[in-house]
């Protein structure tokens, strides 16, 4: 059986500067997991003494906290900021950027859009630096424009990072014919764009894909949507762990991808183990 | 046979206002054709002694001057105002918005889009209020898009108002997936799309369907070209005279539309001379 890797997967830019920045600050700890992997996550607490909080008043004076790459919420960094606390941000640039237009935007007297996850950390970011909190409507598809109400003709519309860009342009097309100004910025992010046309690019050509990522990790989740579209045996897996050898029977090439939240040694372990497979 | 018009067809709000006025200011003259329709230019010359102008060194001494109805440039507007003369705007307001916003846009540092036939005169006056006119870029379809330059990541986009809305999605989707903050303006007016979703409508019933309006009018080249999608016996005819009776031959059901600056009058000639064919 061959293994290709696509021709580009796994971190990207904001994760490893996440990662760089935790390793720098050992006996610190997150706020939310700095990044969508559990193994990652472990590496950061066993060798660099990195740990986690998921709760504001988790955090004790003196600590330090690192803000995770998907951001938080600005009243959260605000409350944290003023606590006796060393705050540094490793909030991705690329989530600092949807964060700013959002600010700036509404306090330009535009409704917004937010095509994303409701419940993802870098939405519910993003979402709060709005100045009119009733005028920020978050959708998934143009099925969920339907029922908003937005208070202005102008509308100004950005992604969460890790979306697929297809299902942006559905959704701004439908606002375009109906308003008479949208302001569409692109904040999906390249690497995103690369992992995801590699992606479709590979699993046109194997009879077998696997998509290496965390199971709550967004891009990942849209990696294997995409496989799933060329290749009907398409597998989301977190590591090698998770792999079935009977996936592999009469199988002849074999596809791998992995999520901007997968570290290579992650990776590694999978492609060893799928190599073991005649 | 059965005949029937569009549910929308014809005179359009601002060509409506723009006649009103002509009609009020007898013995003037309009710089360039009011509307693309030469027989409601002979009518307002016949009824009103409403001429044309086609050149501003025409214009003479204490004439009253009518802005045609898709505007003129800049410079001409601002020469004419310097002239002793008196200076009537009837430049549709859905033309003066496009205006305006590339005005706008133009000296906030964006790039700037016209979806728009370059030699169409609405598109000449819109191009003429940027404030930098090398960065002004006329394309008719996303094949127009690849030589650009493009002088920034931000691009403001505006429509000939008469123009297909699917094919502006194109350009702008294009342009989305390539920039930073793409600002789309829907500039393309109510009564257009309107027209154009009726001749969908009834063309896809009709075996036969009859656009009439002006040869160099862009609203009824749109309306032609929507109509032949999906009805092959689609004819663009100016008026009545234009019929040829061995179109209607074998046919049951004949559709009719009708341009932005068709008026009444001319529609009810060509609605008579076709009920005569059985």
């Amino acid at each position: 059986m061959k293994i290709e890797l696509a021709s580009n997967y796994g971190f990207c830019f904001g994760v490893k500067r996440a990662i760089n920045i935790a390793q720098k600050y050992t006996n610190s700890a997150t706020m939310g997991p700095l990044i969508h992997n559990q193994d990652e996550i472990n590496r950061l607490k066993n060798d660099f003494n990195v740990g986690l909080y998921s709760n504001l008043n988790d955090v004790k004076e003196n600590d330090t906290v690192i803000i995770r790459t998907h951001g938080i919420p600005k009243n959260d960094l605000k409350n944290l900021k003023a606590m006796n606390t060393k705050v540094i941000n490793a909030t991705c640039p690329f989530v600092t950027t949807p964060q700013n237009i959002v600010k700036d935007m509404s306090k330009d007297g535009y409704s917004i859009l937010i095509f994303g996850d409701k419940e993802h950390p870098e939405v519910k970011g993003v979402q709060s630096y709005a100045s009119d909190l009733d005028d920020v409507h978050i959708v998934l598809g143009i099925e969920d424009l339907e029922n908003i109400n937005f208070k202005h003709k102008k509308i100004a519309c950005v992604a969460q990072t890790t979306k697929k860009k297809e299902t942006y342009l559905e959704i701004v097309n439908h606002l375009i014919l109906r308003n008479k100004e949208v302001r569409v910025f692109n904040t999906i992010c390249d690497a995103t764009f690369e992992n995801q046309d590699a992606a479709r690019d590979i699993s046109i050509k194997a009879d077998i894909m696997i998509v290496i990522g965390g199971k709550n990790s967004s891009n990942t989740k849209q990696l294997h949507s995409i496989c799933l579209e060329n290749c009907h045996d398409s597998y989301l897996i977190e590591n090698e762990d998770d792999i079935d050898s009977s996936w592999f029977k009469n199988k002849e090439f074999c596809g791998i991808t992995a999520g901007a939240s997968t570290p290579d040694w992650v990776i590694q372990k999978v492609v060893d183990k799928i190599k073991n497979f005649k």
